[in-house]
């Protein structure tokens, strides 16, 4: 990042943009300065701009004129937007079902996390057109400032983190809306054994894979630290990083049957949870 | 277009960009305005910004303020760039192998048609390399002018149009740079069964087949409406309208292995023409 190159004396950085497209399509993210190296102008370029310099550079000196416009504003008030289907005999057990409403300005977010959100609300919303009756409560959390620093994930974290040993499981969506084909488990392994029943109703439709990982959300990353078992659809991300964080992040790009499947897997998993004879191990 | 729309009363015109990526990427293009119309603004929109429009238009009456900053400048001088190698046996006699310089300025023009111009010198140098000695003369043009108006081909036009009967053939490659599998020609049919040996050694490399088109190159049209037998690579055009007239036109989107191809091609029928027994039926 920009600290460490200004260390070496640069006076500014580019980075060149990471992403699976080559349709000069220059990716944001975060820039974070150390608080013991200058802080230097950071942008970044697209692969094609970047290639492009790379081959200057090497015929001989390169000179560049940064015009870089974003600007650092001040915090302003904002919400997580968070909706309870209220558990029938155990009211105070939860479990989160969630996606982030923020996202980067150049595009409208509908991959990341537009698709997060809608799945979370459509998970419930079947949930109750079914006529199903959760035994434990089923919250859907629409995550704000996921992207710049996670201030509803903290927020949140302030306010319940006494309630942890009540909080069942945490869900969350936030890797666009490919075809799911299973569910991410950050937790012990005995959870696969005692959800096992669910996935065999999962893998009817090919969705019966499990993946234990490291980490399976940003905004539940507080709850996975506690041990509360967390849980994200093992989706196909082979197009994300093509529109993730560029202007090409719209909702053209959202296939509803697949933001459907998601949004059934989701629905199928909660619910399962939300029933369950006993707890889950941390 | 514009003018159509300002018959209708439009202030300005704002059309979907055509290609094949939905990268929100706008298309450049061409605008020509009737002469009994007003010259309203005219622009492309992404694929996605027209969607969106289309989406709020359907909400109720939007209003746009449009910030347009092309500017029509006055006609400067540029130039064909032309090279022969002469014929040892029928020097006046023409083979035309060529592509056209100039690109919309949003990219570099690698694809549309640097590619072409690669490919027409690289079949020459293919030629000479391997000390062949063409019977009639090879020319290698590079045309100016392709993308707004023709001016290098009227030009040429202009300065050899009594010398067309000696104008043996004409190609242009102007197509991108993807896989070949044969070659186009506008002409008579009989070409084919002259061009059979040809073909037999093309099809070594998969690179035999033959269609008849009634049009193979931009810059070539006046020799084709001439009757001058007239051919162009058939080549894998998949992805060539993701990348045509967009910023995204640039030389990473080139595959060394397949711009090779494509000189082999187009040197194999080069010096095929160059050196028949017999003239080609008009």
């Amino acid at each position: 990042g920009p600290s460490a190159a200004a260390r070496q004396g640069a006076v500014a950085c580019l980075i060149r943009s990471v992403g699976g497209a080559d349709y000069r399509l220059p990716h944001t993210g975060q820039t974070k300065y150390a608080d013991d190296a200058p802080k230097i102008p950071a942008g970044a370029v697209t692969a094609e701009d970047a290639d492009l310099i790379v081959d200057l550079v090497r015929q001989g000196p390169v000179k560049m004129k940064l015009i870089l416009t974003p600007q650092q504003l001040p915090d302003v008030e904002s919400y997580n937007v968070i909706g309870d289907i209220k558990g029938s005999e155990h009211p105070e057990q939860i479990i989160i079902v969630s996606g982030h409403l923020d996202s980067w300005d150049l595009g409208t977010g509908a991959v990341d996390d537009g698709a997060g959100v809608a799945v979370s609300m459509e998970a419930a919303n079947l949930i109750q057109k079914l006529h199903l009756k959760p035994k434990r409560t089923i919250r859907v959390i629409a995550w704000m400032n996921e992207e710049n620093g996670l201030a509803g994930s903290k927020q949140y974290e302030k306010d319940h983190r006494e309630e942890w040993s009540n909080h069942f499981a945490a869900m969350e969506t936030d890797g666009g809306a490919g075809h799911p084909i299973g569910i991410n488990i950050k937790g012990k392994f005995e959870i696969k054994k005692l959800l096992a029943p669910v996935l065999a109703v999962l893998q009817e439709s090919g969705a019966g894979g499990t993946n234990f990982a490291e980490h399976v959300g940003a905004d539940i990353q507080p709850m996975e630290k506690a041990d509360v078992p967390a849980f994200s659809p093992i989706q196909d991300s082979r197009f994300y990083f093509n529109y993730h964080h560029t202007a090409a992040d719209t909702l053209d790009k959202i296939v509803p049957k697949e933001l459907a499947e998601n949004s059934a897997v989701v629905a199928v998993v909660t619910y399962a949870l939300a029933n369950m004879e006993q707890p889950l191990p941390r």
